[in-house]
């Protein structure tokens, strides 16, 4: 019995390293664009209101352009002049290219969550960078 | 012949597998932490200034509690009230918590990257967010 149980466990073994080998070479190709959104609340006290506008943003990663979506909230590093940590809500989103970002702004899904979210919102920031690193 | 080198094919197979395996998981954790900084160039339209800056932000990715750094310039996207691309150079980088950032922030190299190459800037804003999605 000894010698199938071993080949079985290679098999599931050898198995499992083309897996791996497939998802490696399956994966995209290092996204280049990076779309940082800061979000401030009319109510930027309400945490009920925090909590909708991140329920909102979560919808937007069904969005098939989105290669990495990241939602954030003010991190409690040291205050100092430079840093603005007075924003409720960020969406940190990585495209391959400006062409997955322009998509992903005249997506039907987007357009739904600037319709139910943005009466929430009094002012946002965008950053869209091209990586170059 | 036959068999040993099948074996051998296998051992070797078992072997990446066990690779893949390892490397999976001794990868970190997931970083929780994004320490987003925007620079904006004494001389904005010197595009020497903006390369010396690039290479300044190069050095950073020594400090050993980086997991990520992204070093980005403003995006060709579409030019709406909200997109701010006045600045001339972005630093992305993933931590794994706060006490990642802490580190960077106090680092011998980040204290040199500021002494050598803050003559170029005349503004910056950081923004850090802890990851929640």
């Amino acid at each position: 019995m000894t010698q199938p149980t071993r080949r079985s466990f290679i098999a599931k073994t050898s198995l499992l390293a083309l897996g791996a080998t497939t998802t490696l070479a399956a994966e995209p190709s290092k996204p280049m664009l990076t779309h940082h959104v800061f979000f401030w609340l009319k109510n930027q006290a309400s945490k009920e209101d925090q909590a909708k506008l991140i329920e909102g943003v979560k919808t937007l990663e069904k969005i098939e352009t989105i290669r990495h979506l990241h939602i954030g909230v003010p991190a409690s590093t040291e205050k100092r002049p430079v840093v603005d940590n007075s924003y409720a809500v960020s969406e940190l989103i990585f495209f391959d290219d400006v062409a997955g970002q322009n998509t992903y702004q005249d997506h039907p899904i987007h357009k739904k969550f600037v319709a139910d979210y943005s009466h929430l919102w009094e002012k946002v920031i965008v950053y869209d960078s091209l990586d170059i690193s």
